[in-house]
């Protein structure tokens, strides 16, 4: 159970009788402690979202396989869409792409993203998305992965990081995309924002 | 560190002995904090399963695309079984799903749940399934994601909740599936019993 | 707020001063409450990897469906290599696969490796896997899942694990995967050295 402010408050008053009844001080102490002894129930309180342990950008690089381009692309359908509708419904790509830390793709990649993506709406471009940015430089080794649906017609989007390992290990948090061009069916570059909430390195 | 009874125990005997040796007690604490700068070496402690910071149940409505429903399929296969015994093994789905507060289909969606499965079983129906809960309500804005295997054939399964965004942002918890209603391949509905332990908004 | 050596450091001198002055101790401790009042930021603590609260040993094997071996396949390619590179780039394989505490595959398995893992490299050998290990014994009920690239041609590499249920309720942790074992396309065998750093059960 975490320190909280009714417990600094207890110890005050406590302090403030400390001199006058240490009975009754005593028996305090007593019932918090018994109340403390049971089971952790769960963990509710406030995030404050302008506050997070780490805080960076990235630019995510995506150049499709289009059978002309095998020595640039860095993604490809591996599952054609199956005629659901005219959003590409059931189409899934896999990708491991270069991430950098300004919008050159051509700029020292810091990380690469590896993982898939799938659309799954009839009525507008949705995707569904799993992707693990792999960090292998002298700044920072170690992963994290960013799962979450993705609506992709939205101008920002926010998707969980659920783990990580290395310089990242444990880590959670929210990173919110935002596409910052796209070139037909060719290229497309992600903005994101990474927000880590839990750091324990 | 967490506040724990046994350093309630520290202050309180401190407080006991404050007026007979203030010595001790300084060297006491000195120990504490020498003790307490360590490392976080790990969390253990037990979860009270009844108590959960958000507890509510929702239903999870599936329309197989049999190419004849368009207009009505909410999910599909996009990769069909390939013959490893008779269960379907490595059959796998895409679905975006309306999500409703009660059992009728037509109710209006709270959510839709936005996911895959496969099956991956010879023996029997068992499937794998990753699968976010988006909403996008007055209620309710935000995603949770869950992801587990689900064995399908038991009466009640739990599934992991691993975090989300939004209203939603950092949580996790557990989801326990009951497969509701089965009609043929065509329509099936799933209970999502959701318990939220970590609740961060 | 975590209680923290400062936090400590207070309520020591705070004892010091009792018999002095209280009316500086409790606007001290006014001051504190007010600070304390605020929203929690973020978790930022560093993380001792020697000491994790479940630490064991584990071997997945993974016997690939040749057309010829139904019966004794636990895994099996579901959507072939494109051609782009040489090593099988967008080749998915679902598994459901035994997992024992010692190297024999025919050892009682303790639990199964559900999940699927797809190859996403133009230039080597490298997958991202997503797994959940099913416990269904007399010594353990429950779930986790393992998720994260697996970059197969080194050694080792850490792969988050990001939730569970049952036993490892909402656990969380690292799992380092070594290939102990490859005979050819057929069968390999990968050590799972598993660390949770959070456990509730």
């Amino acid at each position: 159970p975490p320190f909280t402010n009714q417990h600094y408050s207890f110890l005050l008053n406590s302090l403030n009788m400390a001199n006058q009844n240490y009975k009754q001080v005593f028996s305090f102490f007593l019932l918090i402690s018994l109340l403390l002894s049971d089971n952790v129930s769960s963990v509710q309180k406030p995030l404050d979202l302008k506050k997070p342990c780490k805080n960076f950008v990235l630019y995510h690089h995506n150049i499709a396989y289009d059978t002309d381009n095998a020595a640039n692309a860095t993604s490809s359908t591996v599952v054609n869409p199956l005629g659901l509708g005219t959003f590409d419904f059931g189409k899934i790509v896999i990708f491991n792409n270069p991430v950098t830390t300004d919008e050159n793709f051509l700029s020292e990649p810091v990380a690469r993203a590896q993982g898939f993506f799938f659309y799954n709406q009839k009525t507008t471009y949705n995707t569904w998305v799993a992707c693990t940015l792999v960090f292998n430089s002298t700044q920072h080794k170690g992963t994290f992965t960013i799962m979450d649906a993705n609506p992709m017609t939205q101008p920002t989007r926010d998707l969980s990081i659920i783990g990580g390992t290395g310089d990242f290990i444990m880590t959670r948090g929210v990173c919110t995309f935002s596409t910052d061009l796209i070139q037909g069916q060719k290229y497309f570059r992600l903005k994101m924002d990474i927000k880590l909430y839990e750091c324990y390195n």
